[in-house]
């Protein structure tokens, strides 16, 4: 993904900005006097396509969420990218209240500041349940609510993709020297670390990868992983399917709320959209996991792709590259460089407790049911 | 984990049978009709001590959620195990309607049938987020719906350990032959893949462990994981810390409803209930990694814990014996054998799907950061 991808008009409707939000009573006037709830309107500007499968997915079940458990006191409308604001102006728009909630990765706002980073994914960095195990109890929220708070938003954790893959190649990369000149489709910190292994790292949005593959405009391209993937057709041009990706082990989907209408809402519904976030992170890591393993069956067995991993080699440099990359970013602000350490403490535990559960489990399962 | 651990009083309260829900409007009779509720009191009884970490907590969050999302419509109180009905008669109290829900390990139920240690963990079986992508996307609710219905109860998903370790040991277990009269207290399948390979496997509650084997009485055991096992202090009495654990790779704890109780909520308080329990879900998985990372720090540095993993060989006899003690478990009836059928499914599809991603990204990881 990157901040381009989902670009799909920039116009900021400005007229768009009245009255987000509405109170007023269902028609149904013979209902009992206990039952006559107000409706609050809110307006969830997404950096997605609607209904885009996945990251799509998590915006709307956050908002299905909050309408269903507040009995329709709350009713949240998503919008896709460009249909009120383009799909990088989400942050702005509900910075400056032109619309109530943002869902969309947090890494965009990179400009803002690196920090933003750490709340999506950074290469070499945390899988889907340790960037969760740091942002709900290592600290990682406290910080988050301080950052975000410099342009008057509230953020949630609400989804994760789990591991994104290395990308699709036209050629096999066996050497180091293999990175030198290839134009490789890699947003963010990624693509710096791409730039600095002699590669070209390139920007296109989600619709101008695939033509640009075919005329050779580009050698290789990341976009997310078999699910999402499938459904571009990559496999026609670029035969060898590398994974998994060293750039984003595991991106945490974001709300953002208008600071002001987060403060307005009573505690039960601050209590509701908490939860909402909560549960749709829960269900987007379980649908990523699931539709994964089913398009990865299907990549592999009806269209013959051949899967890769980068070497030993390959991976020493990228991530001796990588982890240079990350914290010179970090070194850009004191709040980035604040982020920075909490969440190498965190990693430093997490990848200890993986050491002794996660990677060998896996590594004997599959000694055992292998092959 | 197992059935006796928390057996801490087994006599079923009858008479707390009586008004397991009430309704009534709060005191404050200057509030305006609109904000009049009436409250309905739902009990929770659980297999756990009262607010013991983590397995605990899980039941706590997901009550005090359905408490402020529903703006006190709903007031779950959670009785600890013992203060209603004994740990392993919450099936029962809720099947009955002595109490409207539990929270609890659904391997306890596997003598109604085997088809419940799926909905927990197996041997060799799936991870947290693999256990989430089953039931909530591959099949594994609507069958879960379909056993749990036989007993008058809806089932939901509310937590996860993440891995379990394998274990405390006296002795290094260099071979296979090292289990041979080996006494180690392991529940459940797993204790049945001890039994296999010529080992005791002893069952104890969690008060009784640290005093067997303080007196030589059993030579091992496993508990939860570092966050729960440093508690009991196991590493004075039994230096060699194994992990992972073969046999609980990811134990999901439920939620079960009596079944006449959950067709009497409104959709809106349904909605509350079923993303109350995805939330708390969530929060466990990452409260699980975050303290397990901090207590196996503490076990390393602090009290010189000495880690170990089982050899390949050992790995694949455990192995080869775990598939064939969970197959036979499966065919003890035909509903087992259904879930078995869709849980051996979903775990192909994920292992092919960890083994581009999860598994050789934490392993590169490593290579490039660790040591």
């Amino acid at each position: 993904m990157d901040r381009r991808t989902f670009l799909s008009g920039a116009t900021i409707a400005t007229a768009a900005a009245a009255t987000a939000c509405s109170q007023e009573t269902p028609g149904d006037v013979a209902a009992p006097a206990v039952n006559r709830r107000r409706t609050r309107r809110l307006r969830m500007v997404t950096t997605w396509p609607a209904n885009f499968p996945g990251l799509g997915t998590a915006a709307d079940t956050t908002a299905r969420l909050i309408g269903e458990m507040s009995g329709g006191e709350l009713e949240v409308q998503v919008y896709g990218a460009g249909e009120i604001v383009g799909a990088f102006e989400v942050f702005d728009a509900v910075s400056n209240g032109v619309a109530d909630m943002y869902h969309a990765a947090e890494y965009y706002w990179q400009g803002r500041s690196p920090a933003y980073n750490f709340y999506c994914a950074v290469p070499m960095g945390l899988t889907a349940t340790e960037i969760m195990a740091w942002v709900e109890f290592g600290g990682g929220q406290e910080l988050w609510d301080e950052l975000s708070a410099q342009f008057n938003i509230k953020p949630f954790q609400a989804g994760n993709t789990g591991h994104q893959m290395g990308g699709w190649f036209k050629r096999e990369i066996n050497a180091l020297s293999d990175f030198r000149g290839l134009r490789v489709r890699m947003p963010g910190l990624g693509g710096d670390v791409i730039r600095a292994l002699g590669g070209a790292a390139v920007a296109l949005s989600g619709g101008e990868i695939y033509q640009a593959l075919q005329s050779g405009a580009i050698d290789a391209t990341e976009w997310v992983g078999p699910w999402n993937d499938l459904a571009f057709g990559f496999y026609r041009e670029a035969p060898y399917y590398y994974g998994p990706g060293f750039h984003e082990p595991g991106s945490a989907l974001a709300i953002g709320v208008n600071l002001g209408v987060w403060e307005s809402l009573p505690a039960q519904h601050q209590a509701i959209v908490r939860a909402a976030c909560r549960a749709a992170n829960n269900q987007s890591i379980a649908e990523f996991t699931h539709h994964n393993g089913i398009a990865l069956q299907t990549l592999i067995e009806d269209h013959g792709v051949q899967l890769r991993n980068f070497s030993d080699e390959i991976w020493r440099e990228v991530g001796r590259v990588s982890e240079e990359v990350v914290a010179n970013a970090a070194n850009a602000d004191a709040m980035s460089r604040r982020v920075y350490n909490s969440y190498v403490q965190s990693r430093r535990r997490s990848r200890e407790w993986a050491n002794v559960s996660e990677t060998p489990y896996l590594q004997m399962r599959e000694l055992v049911l292998g092959g």
